[in-house]
């Protein structure tokens, strides 16, 4: 490293803050910007434009580029359903699986006192709020089966039920193309407590 | 994605340009600079700065902000060496190892008619020039192992034979905690006509 010039080295440890992108990666990365200045001004575009117009929706806390996000505007789902997950990114996977047609309240965090997270920016008086004008009949809990995210279901059915909203939690058990023989025993238990009338 | 702001989608395809960037990550890296909004202007800041000031030493064609980079303007290196690499991650990779103390030639990209990648821009005329001009006593030929490398490697110790320079290539062999259970056949054939004298 110490052989670079000063602004690759610079370049290299700005991109190694990202996420997932270790030392290897992100003087990879770096090698590809500086050989293609193209990709770079558009990326440094885009990332400005970003800055410049993104926000969180008002309703949902989704991101926009506006007061409300797309989702929110649209006229043709379910007023009734409300599903709350993690972040932009779970929304976008339930979107693509494109079974769900209520609207989303997007947390951008989960309960996790470790890392000084509490409940505080999760607006939830506002979700109380908007679920109870709305008549929403179900929230669903679209949080990860990790220990935060369980944590997080657990306070956030809580405090739903004492408000007379009806909650519900994802399923948990075999994800597809799960082989039993190499399931781990939370989820084979889980699999099994949750088991249906076939 | 239909239900990302323009902007938003701009970025994540920006970011998926990038090498070993997929659709996820790109999507991930994203949510994280818009979120990060002083690691995205700091990350625009570097690229511009290595962008305004990088460019090709004039005598390895390694990466500086100077005329000659830092290695060719070492004044403890052995001047009879020389060991041409494909990129500036492979010299790296070489320096970290630590065991060589010659300079170097970067040829940025390999012999690959396929790709339409000829020898022109290898600046091999130069090489030859500057070899016969700091007597150098040997180059070693440190491109990869893959049918590029190998292709590459044969032109270019033929035409330094060709100039009475001596050419020698990487050995190829067991690498470090290799299991001969596990290995292929192209390298256990390599090992095994390479063997050495204990």
């Amino acid at each position: 490293m110490q052989y670079l010039p000063k602004s690759l080295q610079r370049l290299i440890s700005e991109l190694n803050k990202l996420p997932s992108v270790g030392g290897k990666s992100a003087a990879r990365l770096a090698y590809h910007l500086i050989n293609h200045p193209q990709n770079a001004d558009a990326l440094a575009a885009a990332m400005r434009d970003a800055a410049g117009s993104l926000q969180q929706c008002k309703q949902c806390y989704f991101i926009t580029d506006d007061q409300l996000c797309l989702i929110c505007k649209s006229t043709n789902r379910d007023h009734s359903l409300v599903c709350i997950v993690e972040k932009p990114a779970d929304l976008i996977a339930i979107e693509q699986a494109g079974v769900f047609r209520g609207f989303y309240h997007v947390l951008h965090q989960l309960w996790s006192p470790i890392r000084g997270q509490g409940l505080d920016s999760m607006h939830l008086a506002e979700l109380i709020e908007r679920s109870k004008k709305e008549e929403v009949t179900e929230v669903i809990i679209a949080t990860g089966a990790t220990v935060e995210g369980e944590a997080t279901a657990l306070y956030l059915a809580r405090l739903l039920n004492d408000s007379g909203i009806r909650a519900t939690r994802l399923a948990q058990g075999l994800p597809k193309g799960g082989d039993l023989e190499y399931l781990d025993d939370v989820t084979l238990s889980r699999a099994l407590s949750g088991r249906t009338i076939i």
